[in-house]
């Protein structure tokens, strides 16, 4: 164990305009991309802003997926916190990404609590 | 505008641990966060899980907070992201290292959204 958590921060450029402003459609996309990555979706929660927009989170028992959406500039940010082993984060990105047809995307991962198994492991 | 938005990665570390099992006093802990940056909530939801650990997300207007508690090692990874210029996600931090009670923290900020808002600058 070399981290407490993994987190996926997804940068979704040039994205389909349609669905960046589908509540519904997001929503689907995430609970998509929880299901495929073999985690158990707890609860959800979306908005929609006005004139333009949506974010929305779903939790999961091993942590979380977020996203925010700008319809104006075919963009959304996405993130993907994953505990466990028993989860594949990345599955979740690759259905993100393609539910939102993004044509170009860029995926960082930060491992969360990596002090404290540094601490652990040297007792 | 340099970024679409302000994430904050925050690892709190030798917190009480108390609070770190505590749903209601980390709810209450989150949102005062939001409402001390001068965030508007739309929503939250927060689950405890068995034996131990609580997880919570925070929607607001202008974006998100989550947290993940482990009680077992005195840690919790906390998330503030937001868009706009009338919140202050330090002071959301802020908030939380206090009612924590965490004797260590470190917080990475992330800018989101960065190639996008270079290319309406570059026209």
């Amino acid at each position: 164990m070399d981290a407490l958590g993994r987190h996926l921060l997804l940068e979704l450029e040039d994205c389909e305009e349609g669905i960046l402003n589908d509540l519904e459609g997001l929503r689907e996309a995430m609970l998509a991309a929880a299901t495929e990555a073999g985690a158990t979706v707890m609860g959800n929660s979306f908005h929609r802003f006005s004139p333009q927009g949506v974010s929305g989170v779903v939790v999961i028992a091993e942590s979380h997926l977020t996203i925010h959406t700008w319809p104006e500039y075919a963009y959304a940010a996405a993130d993907i916190f994953t505990c466990g082993t028993t989860v594949e984060p990345v599955k979740a990105a690759e259905v993100l990404v393609e539910r939102l047809g993004a044509r170009n995307h860029e995926i960082t991962e930060i491992r969360r609590g990596t002090r404290i198994t540094e601490r652990v492991r040297s007792g």
